[in-house]
């Protein structure tokens, strides 16, 4: 008899990424396929379509077990909240949603920086790591925490938001509509910035490889050395034995890699390892399969 | 038949305190005792007067069923280490040493700060907390994590030692022999850089009272700032439901508190509530009480 199948959705802030795979090997997907998210157009559509896709994926591929699901956010009870990008995403009530159109399948849903944390614990860079952390360098910045071999949620879903961290004192934050790490230090506003410098559009990565020019390389350095700062202050507060780095960001590893690892080994106790993520472009589907291993119904 | 007794250890850096307690009642005291640690005369006398005082207090008590010890440093394997201010305690073999005093009866160790953490767990502010920060401002800064009603220790004792925590990019820190964020806010730094700047000797406690002088009031409020800027990045990593602060310091809360909790509501995206701890003056000693509920022989 057949195992069955499970299915994994991950949303992004851009993309919609869905996988199917035997319910006894959730890690080697069977069928893949992407959809933009076209957040502009609102949450209503893009559900909408997804999961059309969703059941077109799993048409004909034996018993679904079980639904993973990833979200851009943080899942908070019964909403996804700290969701922005995509007008309708925050608040959100995805969990009944998706229960809706699953009906008794089981469904797990964590936010795409914990599922990805998940793969890599299950697959990865994680395994047998007791007390860790997982770094996405990404379009947006966030980790999380692990702790007793799990991803620790918080009270409210969002441990692990590093975006939100203060540099300075007093500086804007989350309560007047600020990230502040994130403003400095991610993807998204590394390429805004970079390319208000040099008045032509780039991605934060190709700033990277751009050090010609004086602006830019500050720009890179003064983010580098910021999320150096904070890396190193997450180490000194979790004191994991292994940090692993992942997100679209890692294309400039070695420029970033080196860096992170000098402020870690001077400002922590005992510093942890430093490695790359097993999971780079697909780290949060992978993510999304990997909670299908623990969904309930 | 006698539940027998328990009892209780707490090395601190200025004074050893020592209490017996029924077993089946461990955080009611019997008898007391307090010692001063001399600690510049080293560990070895601190460590023998200490188990003489212990062997006095539990002379014809009942059966010892159980030994629970807090110390200050963190507890790393089977050494003590990060503990600078006794000659010879960093490194000291104290499990050992305890089981060697102690025979069969089952010993249990950890921190100062994660022994406060779980007498406020079992008996205090932290009582049913999932995720949880406790915060001691004393002569020291530390603090203690809380994940799934646990205090966590991290992968070589030392989470929550946020002493050592950066407030600037590239400053002087742990690997240079410092310890960037309680040089700024303990007890000890504030009254040696406050009894510097008045040319007579001070409390920390008093500075805050003593808001005449307008250099005092910098200093004061520029720890404050500091340690207001820390506490709320640590709620942005951790997302805790509640904090927790005790320590010698909070007889100047009124200063301390209303700070702490407005940076925590500006940068934190769920602010935890912000409360006393319920032991102040003994919270160590508690601690030491509590681990006797989970030593293991």
């Amino acid at each position: 008899m057949s195992p069955g199948f499970v299915l994994g959705i991950d949303f992004g802030g851009t993309k919609v990424a869905l996988a199917t795979a035997p319910a006894d090997s959730v890690d080697r997907p069977l069928r893949k396929v992407r959809l933009p998210t076209l957040g502009g157009e609102g949450a209503e559509q893009v559900l909408r379509r997804t999961l059309e896709a969703a059941r077109e994926l799993a048409g004909g591929s034996g018993t679904l077990q079980a639904v993973g699901v990833s979200t851009f956010g943080v899942v908070r009870g019964d909403t996804v909240r700290l969701a922005p990008t995509v007008p309708g995403w925050e608040g959100l009530e995805l969990p009944r949603l998706l229960r809706e159109e699953f009906g008794d399948t089981p469904v797990a849903i964590d936010n795409d920086v914990n599922a990805a944390a998940a793969a890599e614990l299950r697959w990865g860079a994680l395994r047998d790591v007791g007390t860790g952390l997982y770094l996405n360098l990404g379009t947006g910045l966030a980790a999380a925490l692990v702790v007793n071999g799990q991803v620790v949620p918080g009270a409210h879903g969002a441990a692990g938001e590093i975006g939100y961290l203060l540099s300075t004192p007093g500086e804007p934050a989350f309560a007047e509509g600020h990230a502040p790490l994130e403003e400095v230090v991610s993807g998204h506003a590394l390429a805004l910035r970079g390319s208000a410098l040099l008045g032509r559009t780039v991605s934060a990565a190709a700033l990277f490889d751009a050090d010609g020019d004086p602006s830019v390389r500050a720009l890179v350095d003064g983010a580098v050395e910021s999320l150096a700062m904070a890396v190193a202050n997450v180490c000194v507060v979790l004191d994991p034995e292994r940090v692993v780095i992942g997100g679209g960001l890692m294309g400039a590893s070695r420029h970033i890699l080196p860096r992170l690892a000098e402020e870690v080994r001077r400002a922590v106790p005992f510093p942890p390892e430093i490695t790359s993520a097993r999971f780079v472009d697909d780290a949060p589907l992978y993510g999304a399969l990997a909670l299908t291993l623990t969904a309930r119904a």
